[in-house]
């Protein structure tokens, strides 16, 4: 399928690829909101303001057994007014939401009435329009982003509060809870939602082949250039290029047959090939896919 | 010391106390910038779209050698659409300047003209007033509140870079280095600053046992209370304390001999005094130096 | 052209309809601006903290004078930890910019290699790739957009300022000034990029027209079910074109021609033309062209 | 009462003055509020994507109708993807908010332990502390500041939705709502909380008094520097004025005694007299007073 950058078509990518890079950053996203988590789940056991003044001699033994029994950790020291863990723990969330959200722009766009190589599977009654009864709405992508957008100022609003006076500041506590726990339902949505969208996502490959040629075979020009680099330098090659560019843009010629015109080179089939721009990326796409094994097998 | 819950006095605690609270959360802060940093160090070379097509059957052996030369970690895939290192960097160094400014605001709030527990070093032409020549400003710790403040919305930026189209988005790229870059800037201006203002702190322990004494010993409330629920029960407990509390504030009589007015009970010495109320929280400044010190030699 | 919802077509508008949208957005939020810098552009003449008490009895004659001077208002009430004027401006900045950005996020996606209905202005070495030659970058749209994003929380810091302490609070007042300059700054460069953007945007209509039928006429669906709905009622003619519509989706029917199998009814040419949907949209157009030339003319 | 700059003592101001400031303030937000609101009150009526294809040649005589049976404004155009009003509207919200909050920051600071020249109103369970029962907390202003940090952000997600794609953007529109009707319910929740402190707010004019006497004088430090440049001349006066502070500071000298140590200048009573510094305040407090009546009666 075409790869796109600033929507422009770039090089050709596979769609096997797009998969591997959001599950890249999921993958890692998830295991960073784990460690977040699991960073956060600390006691919080301090009397009024952190010294546990009225267990007195015993306030560090009643901490102790109580963090024993609630299978949380114990802190070196109080943190009603130390919010970092907190903030680390927003920041966790809305970037997992951040990286579900990437996968919903991108399907979203590859919707679009003038790509439409992917569909959001069908549902009766969810994503049509009660005054346009022929669209095929992104309504699943559309719930995802939002979800995303609307609790990205949560981690700023932990960081705020982290600016709080002596032993319990004022004005910022209730907010910080109020802004987490929305931010990690907002989540719990959009992982459901993701999954509904994963599971019954319609791709259409023949139009991903097609998409692939609107260019008249210019997303190949990078791979000329480089093979005609080889035979003629860079500089030449670089020359040769825009002028076969000009003519597939302006007359519509093919790419292989405007080569020809302007110079005696030929392209071997393979040097134009899918197969011979995929090569690293196929391997990426299977570390990818390893740390991501691993990764679960660890969890296991 | 007094111990500020809202501005309001709580229960005593020590300065060093204080300064233990800070210094938890700057060397946790201060760790996760380095995990930060780590994990975003890791190399960036994929090409036009992350592919490396334009190295064919080269492409993951020149990166791993890149790599290596640069010292830099590879990535499982290229990252060009995948910001959430950067993100999670960003995070971390506004989390560890929010720390340093939670310090300067207790500070300043410290200076202010009806506490003057604590002054920020005194240097020529620093922090005097052109119009108002009595005044010593909080200048430093403005400043650094200012630093953080001025960048708290960075990673709320990267974040919302995250939700960009295919293998390069428009129109996040640029801001991110720019925003990213400042908030570098700004963390290490306060940095420095802040190791001005501590070196040169100037501390009146006299001020701070004086403010102790500002609620005629209602600071102490607390732990009479506790003393009281031991012998009376905690609801009669209640119903005394109040009544003390009552004539303390109206009459401005000492709370010993309020208690003794309202109750034949006697308080020991000990029971109001600072170090009874300080038992844990010694314990705990002690925990937050072993771990500062474990992790400086774990870095040595 | 093809009306765009969710980036999925809807139904048919025009060119004309698009640009009058974006003017009459810009032509307010310029408005807008100008009003917010009018209400702004007020005296701050106070003294250490406002109260002009170094002039004393001569305080406000000299105010007064000075405001005549520089031309400025002269406001109730000194005005150094009331930020709001500053805040409103801010957001007036941001808001134009942001309706900039909205115009170019528009074109960005026309220039899209499926869509491309438009193309920034050609211009040597501008838009064009180091490594993909034949791209057409939306370089300008690009540019108006992260001018725009990148000060979007401008608004909010000032927003923030306002709850500063007493006469003058701390950390919050340098901060305001490089973040509103940055604003006009960033707006000061998207304003020059948009005119040039605008002065040569090649338009394709050609490609409009042509992309107005991928559908194989389903934006004309609204239409042709109003007209159905007078004939046959809404619920019939809600049946009938989902019938119709799914044979033009499945077979690639013609939509006149998936009409006449399902149905009796024959649709007048009128009926699905571009004229019959716009009469609206060209009476809106209208209004917006007096108003902005209504304003520019008080304004002359 | 002390006028405060950076929490420290500055000039002496009045409470009148300190009031006038809030309600220039809060008067001038609320006016640009209603402003906002009017100017958001206007008709949207477009059908699908704006154009009223749908109602053909009667789309403009049926808005027309509408706006006025709903008493709304017509627009000139279809505004579903043109959010500035809803952005003007939300960034009016928070600054009232902000307005407001700015009073509330400003009496939690004047209740603070080493300050108590205001008290909020006293009520039953309201304020007290269950282990702490000798606190009178600021619980009202809290609520108060809370409500306006949690709002800060909505202006940013509006001005953000602005930049959506075409007739209607992905991922927008429900959180504008959400955003918005949030920041009107925490305006109501915080404009009835502040007419419950201003009720019964309790203010303690003989602390304000005693503040004021808290630098030995030198709060008027600014007054008598002016008094003393009238007659010898600036810089020399700005040499005694140093001197003086310096000996007030160190020993805790009164002010007057500490000049004729230093210098031969007798202060006549008034120069350093509280009515001599308030002249140009009082004729701005008065100025306020005039707005605001003016403002209430236009809208009477």
């Amino acid at each position: 399928m075409a790869g796109r950058s600033k929507l422009q078509h770039g090089v050709p990518i596979s769609f096997g690829y797009k998969i591997a890079v959001w599950l890249d950053q999921i993958s890692r996203t998830r295991l960073g909101l784990a460690r977040a988590l699991e960073e956060a789940s600390i006691l919080q056991l301090g009397g009024a303001l952190g010294t546990l003044a009225a267990l007195r001699a015993d306030g560090m033994e009643v901490r102790r057994r109580l963090a024993l029994r609630l299978s949380l950790a114990e802190p070196d020291i109080s943190w009603h007014a130390s919010r970092d863990r907190m903030a680390a723990l927003a920041g966790a969330v809305v970037a997992l939401l951040a990286a579900l959200a990437k996968l919903a722009v991108d399907v979203a766009h590859l919707m679009s009435t003038e790509v439409e190589e992917l569909r959001e599977p069908a549902a009766a009654g969810r994503g049509s329009s009660s005054t346009m009864p022929q669209k095929r709405n992104p309504v699943i992508c559309e719930a995802i982003i939002e979800a995303a957008r609307s609790v990205q100022h949560v981690p700023g609003v932990i960081l705020g509060a982290m600016l709080q006076e002596h032993e319990r500041g004022i004005g910022h506590c209730y907010r910080e809870r109020v802004a987490l726990s929305e931010a990690v339902q907002q989540l719990s949505g959009a992982v459901t939602l993701t999954e509904d969208l994963l599971a019954g996502l319609e791709v259409d490959e023949g139009r991903m082949a097609r998409n692939l040629t609107l260019t008249g075979g210019l997303i190949h020009a990078e791979a000329m250039m480089i093979h005609l680099s080889d035979r003629i330098g860079r500089i030449e090659a670089h020359r040769v290029l825009h002028e076969v560019a000009r003519r597939v843009s302006e007359t519509g010629a093919d790419l292989g047959a405007a080569l020809q015109e302007v110079s005696a080179i030929e392209l071997p089939e393979r040097a134009l090939g899918f197969e011979s721009q995929m090569d690293a990326a196929q391997a990426m796409i299977e570390r990818v896919l390893e740390t991501v094994a691993l990764n679960q097998h660890g969890r296991g």
